[in-house]
C-alpha cells in the first residue's frame, strides 16, 4: 500500500472525514512534492473514500504537476483568501466534513480557529501528526538505500573537512570548505548548519561554528549531515588537531566506548530507554554522567527529529527498519567537548550504520 | 521603551495574564538569544508586572546566559515534561493565569491543547503575532544599518556570482562559488537557500538551482540574500550570458520599467496595493500581466515574511522605516523568466534599496 492509501485507510479506520497535511515534510512523503511555502498555506488534503487533491501558492501549482502529481491541485494568488478555496474543495467532496484529522505537531492555532469559522461543526479527533510519526517509524529497503547514500555523502563531507585542519583557519572557513565541496557534487541541502568546534568551543552542544581560529593541540568536533532526494544523514566525529590534553584524550576515550557499546548492543526487542542507559552507564562509571545532557539519539529519515527517540523514559521496543543516532556526548565547559554520533538502521542481527568514517581518535598534524 | 517592555505594556493594555512566545525569531527578538529548537519546547515567558523567563532544552541555558538574558533560565532534560515546569514557573508568578497571549501563526495545535491540560480555565484572546508584527513593522535606525551590511553581502554575493558565469558551469556550481566565498568572509548563513536559473529554467519561479549547464545567448537569473546578526537581505538580479533572444530581452526591459517605476513612487501615504498596482500596470500594458503571478513584494526585516505585504487589497499606508522588497517577475514557460528586486526601506521622501548592484541589463560574455 502507497503512502496515501495508507492515510486514506487510516481515515476510514478512524471514522474521520478529511486530514489536512500542512507539514511541507509531510506533504512531500504523500505527494511526492516538497516546496517550503513560509507563510503562505499549502496543505494536502486526503479523505477516506475520494481522490486527494493538492492546494498551495499559484507559484507551486506548475512544480506539483511537473513532480508526477496525479490527483487535483488547486492554486491561489496572494491577495485570495487560501481558506475559501479550500472549503469549497473539501465541500464538494464531502459536505460533511464533521470529523478532521489535522497534524498537532505542526498546523498553528490561527489556521486551526480559521478551519472553525469555514467548518463550525469540525472536531479534531485525529491526529496525523502521530500516525505519520508511525508510518515513518520503520524504513523500506528503498528509503535505507537512500539514506545509505546520504550517509557517503556524509563521509566525503568527513574527509574533505578533516584535511582542511589546518592552524589559523577558523571553524567557519572548515565548514565553508566542506558545503563547497559537497554543492560541488551537486549536494545543495545540509540536513542542519555544519558545525565545527574547536578545542573548548565544543564543550556548546548546539554551538555554532565561530571566527576562532584553530591551534594545535586540541580536539576539533565535527557534525554534519546531507539531505538526499528528501532523506538525511547525521554523522558526528571528534579528531585530535596535534596533542590534546590527557583531560581531553580521557573524555574521547570514554565517548567512544560508549558509542561503540551502545551500537554494538542494538538487537530487536531492546527498548529505546534501554539503549541510551547502556551508553549512559558507560559515561557515569567513567564520572562523566553530568557533562552528558542529552538523549542518545534521534529517529532519522525525512527528517532529523521523528520516531524513534533513544532517551529515558520510550518503552518502544526496536524493531529491524527503525533508523536513528547514537550520538553519547560529553561537555565539560571551559575543558573539553566530544561526541561521536553514528546514525544506524536496525537489522535482525544487530545496526547497520549509514557513515563509516572511522570513529577511534584520528591525529591531524 | 525595549521590546520586552512594550510587551509587557501591550498585556497591561489588553488585560492579559501571560504570553506564551514559541517563535524562535520572536524569542530572539525579545531575549536576544536565538535557537532553534526544533522538536524540543523552547518559549518566552512575559508578564504584565512581573520579571520574564526564559524556558528551553538544558542544551541551550548555558547559551542564553551567554547572550546577556538577565532574567530567569530553566531548562529541561529529554525526559522530562516540559510544560510541567512551564506550568510550575508560571503559577509561581501569576497564581491565576486565565487570560493568555500567544503566537497564533506559530503554536501548534498540539500544544495549545497541552496548556489547556495544565491550565484548564485558560482562554485565548491575545495574539502575540499581530503584536509582534505590527511592532517589527517600522525599524529603529540600527535594524537598518543591519540590513543595510546584509545588503552590502548581497551585493559582494552578485559579484561573485557574474564573475562565475562560465558556458559549462551548473547553477549549482555558481551557488557553490557564491556561498563559498560569502562564508569565507565569515556569512554563514543565507536568508534561503541561494537560486541561480538559467534559460527557461528562470520560468518557475520557485524552482531550485540545477545541474542544468550554463550555455550562451541566454538570461540567468540569481536570487540571494544574506542573515547579518539575524536581519536580511534579498535581491534578485537577472543578467545576459551572451545574447538572449529578442523576446527576452523584451521581458527584461519590461520587468525592468516595472521595478524602476514602482520604487520611484514609493512615498509615505502610498498604499501597498497602490504600489503593487503601479508595478503591475506596466506589465499588463506591456502584455505579460498573466505572467506576473505574485505579489509585487514582502516585508522584510527578521525574516523575509512579514509585514508589510506588497500586494492586491493591503491598504495599509507606507511610513518611514517600514522596508520590503519590490520584485515584478515574468515567468512565460518554456521562453522566459526574469525577476529583478531591491529590499528597501522607506523614508520620507523615497524609498532607499539596501542593494546597489546595478539593475539594468548586465552583458557577460
Amino acid at each position: 500500500m502507497d503512502h496515501l492509501q495508507s492515510l486514506s485507510h487510516w481515515l476510514q479506520e478512524n471514522n474521520l472525514d478529511v486530514a489536512f497535511i500542512s507539514n511541507p515534510t509531510s506533504v512531500a512523503y504523500f505527494s511526492g512534492f516538497y516546496a517550503e511555502p513560509e507563510e503562505r498555506v499549502q496543505a494536502l488534503l486526503v479523505f477516506p473514500d475520494q481522490d486527494p487533491f493538492y492546494f498551495g501558492p499559484q507559484l507551486e501549482v506548475e512544480a506539483v504537476k511537473g513532480a508526477g502529481w496525479k490527483y487535483g491541485d488547486y492554486g491561489y494568488l496572494d491577495h485570495e483568501d487560501p481558506f475559501a478555496i479550500i472549503a469549497e474543495q473539501i465541500k464538494k467532496r464531502q459536505p460533511n466534513s464533521q470529523r478532521w484529522a489535522i497534524e498537532k505537531d505542526d498546523l498553528p492555532v490561527g489556521r486551526y480557529e480559521t478551519i472553525l469559522k469555514y467548518f463550525p461543526e469540525a472536531t479534531f479527533p485525529g491526529d496525523a501528526s502521530r500516525f505519520i510519526e508511525k508510518a515513518k517509524l520503520i524504513k523500506t529497503p528503498a528509503e535505507i538505500a537512500l539514506m545509505d547514500e546520504a550517509g557517503k555523502q556524509a563521509d566525503y563531507a568527513f574527509s574533505v573537512g578533516f584535511k582542511a585542519v589546518q592552524a589559523g583557519r577558523t571553524e567557519q572557513q572548515i565548514v565553508a570548505e566542506i558545503e563547497y565541496a559537497l554543492m560541488q557534487q551537486g549536494v545543495m541541502k545540509m540536513s542542519f548548519g555544519t558545525i565545527v568546534q574547536a578545542g573548548t568551543n565544543a564543550s556548546d552542544p548546539h554551538g555554532e561554528p565561530k571566527e576562532t581560529k584553530l591551534a594545535p593541540n586540541e580536539l576539533v568536533l565535527f557534525d554534519l549531515g546531507t539531505v538526499n532526494k528528501g532523506y538525511m544523514s547525521d554523522a558526528t566525529r571528534t579528531i585530535a588537531f596535534g596533542k590534546p590534553s590527557d583531560k581531553a584524550l580521557d573524555v574521547h576515550k570514554v565517548c567512544l566506548e560508549a558509542q561503540l557499546t551502545a551500537q554494538a548492543a542494538v538487537k530487536p526487542g531492546l527498548t529505546a530507554a534501554e539503549l541510551d542507559q547502556i551508553a549512559r552507564d558507560v559515561i557515569t562509571k567513567a564520572g562523566y554522567g553530568d557533562y552528558f545532557i542529552h538523549r542518545l539519539g534521534h529517529g532519522i529519515g525525512t527528517s532529523t527529529h521523528e520516531f524513534p527517540s533513544i532517551m529515558a523514559g520510550n518503552n518502544m521496543e526496536l524493531q529491524p527498519g527503525m533508523c536513528f543516532s547514537i550520538e553519547p556526548g560529553i561537555y565539560i565547559p571551559g575543558v573539553a567537548g566530544v561526541r561521536i554520533e553514528d546514525c544506524v538502521h536496525v537489522t535482525e542481527t544487530g545496526a547497520k550504520p549509514f557513515t563509516h568514517t572511522p570513529k577511534e581518535l584520528q591525529y591531524i598534524n
